[in-house]
């Protein structure tokens, strides 16, 4: 039990106690341990199938393509850009988009050692030059990093037939202009829209 | 004493507990009382001087134009429209905005009985009217009042001779995609905007 605890405690976000209390939970009072053999079955066959789509980077299963590059119905003219497959699924939740992803596997940060020859830029490449005319839409994050990632992509896609663009920066939905940081304003007063055409 | 914790109390985010260590400190540890003095004088020639700009409705020191409606250096073909005049100091603040403001005195929300006709509306028209080929730059809240409130200006401002724009709508600075949430994804993806250009 003291390792099961010690293996819970280093997922993210778990501490001692919260470790401590998923295992009584599990053990004691989720009814029958069906949970904690259900909970385990799940990890064996998530290390055993899940695994990283050969053509986005996003989570696929048994090696095949992932749910969106098998998907016919998506919209092929466009890739989106992400940092890492966990991004795909906020993008997803939103339901606004139906076209392919690309993961990055993560972003541009000399200060971290990861430069571009460490992110799968060659592959995106690849992937734009096969589909003339498509969108590469870069949802990086907003913070310093996602920036310089972002002006790097944007530079090396300009000799493609591709049009790229950027997630729009500015106010968060359900703000106000108090709750706003002077960024955040700047860019949110740089980039208004014209509301009457 | 007891009126002043009282009084104090009634600041926004202030307690029983803040209010009595503010006295405390006013009274016993500032040294010598001078900030206590200091900050009743600043009281009451701030109720006896600052006022309402009559053109903008932004604080105004006795009766006249405020700072930024008086500053001929300022670009008077820019109104800024803000729902109160303390939402003009975080725009003030980004120091990317040089345009003069217009405060509406809160936003349209019919639940709380405010209706256009509670705001000055009438004169922002005037203003208009009186600067034909003006931009009026809507900053306004990203929340439902505060769309509401664009969406009516909009309306009532496309007849005149104006540009109308809205403050961007999408990822505050330096977040990631795991941060946001589903409709400021939304409005990120809708309003992306071409980095090649």
């Amino acid at each position: 039990m003291g390792k099961l605890i010690s293996l819970l405690k280093r997922l993210p976000s778990v501490g001692t106690h919260g470790a401590e209390r998923m295992v009584l939970w599990l053990l004691r009072e989720s009814g029958g341990r069906s949970v904690a053999m259900d909970l385990s079955g799940a990890l064996a066959v998530a290390v055993e199938d899940v695994g990283e789509c050969p053509v986005c980077g996003f989570f696929n299963m048994k090696g095949g393509l992932c749910a969106c590059c098998s998907d016919s119905g998506r919209d092929a003219d466009s890739i989106c850009v992400v940092e890492r497959a966990t991004d795909v699924l906020p993008i997803e939740r939103c339901g606004i988009y139906h076209g392919l992803y690309h993961c990055l596997g993560g972003k541009i940060s000399p200060l971290d050692g990861i430069m571009p020859e460490n992110l799968s830029i060659t592959s995106l490449l690849n992937r734009v030059r096969e589909r003339p005319g498509c969108e590469v839409i870069l949802a990086v994050g907003s913070d310093v990093e996602g920036e310089a990632t972002a002006l790097y992509l944007s530079e090396i896609l300009a000799p493609f037939d591709c049009a790229v663009s950027r997630l729009a920066q500015g106010m968060p939905a359900g703000a106000g202009l108090g709750q706003a940081d002077a960024v955040t304003l700047m860019r949110a007063m740089e980039g208004r829209k014209n509301m009457l055409s």
